[in-house]
């Protein structure tokens, strides 16, 4: 029998047939990323034959770990009786009905394949029920790959211009110079700045964009007063206040909506929705979600999808969602809480200038002793980069622990006070073990 | 025991929840879609009991029909160990290789999770690669969602222009005016219209998109000087020739390109290498797709994606494509060649002015005596759409038998010379219940 190939061989395949060896560049890791084998609940066991406790979770998408067995069970029934079809599906309508009658906000609901299209779907729902064509979003916010989202998602302090007037900074190379046109920035938290720029193009935003727990930015909570200044912003202006909840459905029952006092008018979702198989949606006002729908005489927007809201994600997604309810998500909220308040410990103990934030189930580390209340606080340059992948290989080769690329958790209901000492312990022998290169950046 | 619902009880629930009642456009029919309840090989079972032969295979996704044995099999192996990772998978590499030696323009690929984003990511491609900000496609040509792929896809003559000069049409409502100035459109098939058109942007034009069998412009195959003069027009410009083969990689082993003496220098996929799942991937040119790889040190193209190359697609998108093998494409389109005969023959014998367009696998019914060669003859006004909706309904209650809404049916492996002769069979009797409509449409 021929010697089974490790990581770093498969990996030299891989570069040979995948541009950059993967698909997805959040998996990608210098020298080679490891390779899964299988996985279960919260631990993953690579082809090398290293097990690893996941606080990735596929990037937050698996809020029970992996292989949950109610999902596992599900998913096998409905696969022998197909898994895709061009006639709808009972479990596509019994899903929707749950997630309407989770949160206020959402009074009719569409199923896609991923986040980016659901963020594509509502910006385009949004533009057609208002026959505008801007979008506003958050400078640094992530939204999916769909061109008009990502514009500023990476901004820096070469290009993003001044505080008060954040640039359009597209994304990809060879963007159309129109994109970064038709999106309005502004800063996360800063009612009046961001007042002032969305004031400047009333009359042309069709939605404002936010994400009320924007990873990217900091991982800090959108402010009360933030939210209601852009909720009554866009009353007076005929516009759209929309949620990208696609990563911050998980923290609470509700989604992160159900701390503010307003209603967002479409809430975009993905991720944990799933189950583990490819999800998006778009929910919200019944009028506003009409453009979708094909009875009308005059359909502003025409939608299909060869694989939305096809029966396994449906059923895989609706397995996970019962699962998660009002006491599975409290209960873990309360054990992230525990593990903020050990981790915060362990950066006292280790005497490095570090903080956390985060909402719900999901915390960021900082390289910095506040925390970070915007985009251009949270910026890491490039030696705070470095720092941050240090820390992370420290976790990953020396712990065994698999996190976030921007030093974050997302937690999943499999864990247990066990894994969270694991972690705060890790953490703290991270931070002494690179604390004369911690003092160092600091000190530049 | 409460009564089991009916597909037109569910559909009412339906239309409470989800906008429109579904959330795929393509599964909508008047006055209620039928609900699945299992499906296997060629035939598929509604709820109400209802059992259809199935040439729709998920609007051409299946290419093995439903619960196909070797991809369900597979697909439990791998749902045990995980279904998505923050890791990477030997799976993704294996099928990665198998696509990369079935292809001789395929260098380099990666996988997205449906082919709107394929096509999405092959035209952020090629402006990352040529910095250019245009992209040129076919009037009528359905490339997904994205609203600079879907300019003109639904362009009627209130709004189509010259023939010389085709508009700009934007799909959805709202969509900023700046995208259509982006996306210039060529009639298909028109030589010299087409270069006519393209000089006029030859050095804005990132790429120029090609489906080699546009299903809604006529599912006629590109002329071989068509290509040809695209391709030679594409090299002297400094452009990439590009083809979206989400629907036409069933054609032949290597896809519908094998049928052209040049190569594409990129190519979006999705549909049957899924396996049933939802699946998207860009190929073609090493020097190309390095715009996506993250060991450049000036990354041109970000991309990522949570369930993008997720183990369960890619096992299930391998057994699908090893078991297409060049023999049962061969097999296949064999089999098509007989349908489509055995219609013209029902179509003489019922004597309609019809006819029949297609490649591969695939074929379509024209309302119209000659095989239609553009959009613009293809395309159907309202009278010409009600007829074709006559006609599907015929053949969906009548003759239990499921075809594409276009009057399409698209095969798969499983199919037999039984169901071939039952299609024939019914489609002779719709034309004759449906003749004096015919007749009526014609002299009209």
């Amino acid at each position: 029998m021929a010697k089974k190939e490790n990581s770093e061989e498969i990996y030299n395949k891989a570069r040979q047939v995948i541009s950059g060896g993967v698909s997805r560049n959040t998996v990608f890791r210098m020298p080679y990323p490891n390779y899964a084998n299988s996985a279960s609940g919260c631990y993953i066991t690579d082809i090398d034959g290293t097990v690893r406790t996941d606080f990735a979770n596929n990037m937050a998408a698996l809020i029970h770990g992996h292989s949950f067995p109610p999902i596992v069970d599900a998913v096998i029934e409905q696969l022998k009786k197909g898994t895709a079809y061009t006639l709808a599906s009972e479990i596509e309508v019994a899903f929707a009905t749950h997630l309407i009658e989770r949160v206020p906000s959402f009074e009719r609901i569409r199923f896609m394949n991923s986040g980016t299209e659901a963020v594509m779907a509502m910006i385009k729902a949004s533009r057609a029920f208002t026959g505008r064509p801007k979008i506003a979003k958050a400078e640094g916010a992530y939204h999916g790959t769909y061109d008009f989202a990502e514009v500023s998602q990476m901004a820096d302090p070469s290009n993003w211009g001044k505080e008060d007037q954040p640039s359009s900074v597209p994304l990809a190379h060879g963007t159309p110079p129109c994109v970064a046109k038709d999106v309005v920035i502004y800063p996360y938290n800063n009612i009046e700045r961001t007042l002032n720029i969305l004031d400047k193009h009333a009359e042309d935003i069709a939605c404002v964009i936010v994400d009320p727990v924007p990873h990217r930015v900091g991982l800090v909570p959108g402010n009360h007063d933030f939210i209601e200044a852009l909720y009554a912003w866009t009353r007076k202006n005929e516009a759209l206040l929309v949620f990208d909840e696609v990563v911050t459905f998980r923290v609470n029952y509700g989604g992160a909506q159900e701390n503010y006092s307003v209603k967002p008018d479409l809430t975009s979702l993905g991720k944990i929705i799933g189950g583990g198989f490819p999800v998006g949606a778009v929910a919200g006002r019944a009028d506003v979600m009409q453009v979708f729908d094909p009875h009308e005489k005059n359909l502003l927007l025409p939608y299909s999808g060869t694989f939305s809201a096809n029966p396994i994600t449906m059923t895989a997604g609706y397995q996970a969602m019962k699962y998660f309810d009002s006491e599975a998500v409290q209960q873990l909220n309360s054990l992230a809480d525990i593990a903020v308040k050990q981790i915060r410990e362990a950066i006292k103990l280790a005497g490095v200038p570090f903080s956390v934030t985060g909402a719900g189930s999901m915390f960021r580390i900082h390289l910095r002793p506040d925390p970070p209340t915007t985009y251009r606080e949270a910026y890491q340059d490039k030696e705070g980069k470095k720092l941050v992948n240090e820390l992370l290989d420290y976790m990953y080769y020396k712990e065994n622990t698999l996190m976030i690329n921007t030093f974050s958790c997302m937690l999943s209901t499999v864990m247990t006070q066990k894994e969270i000492d694991q972690l705060t312990e890790g953490l703290f022998r991270a931070f002494k073990a690179l604390k004369p290169k911690i003092e160092k950046l600091n000190n530049d």
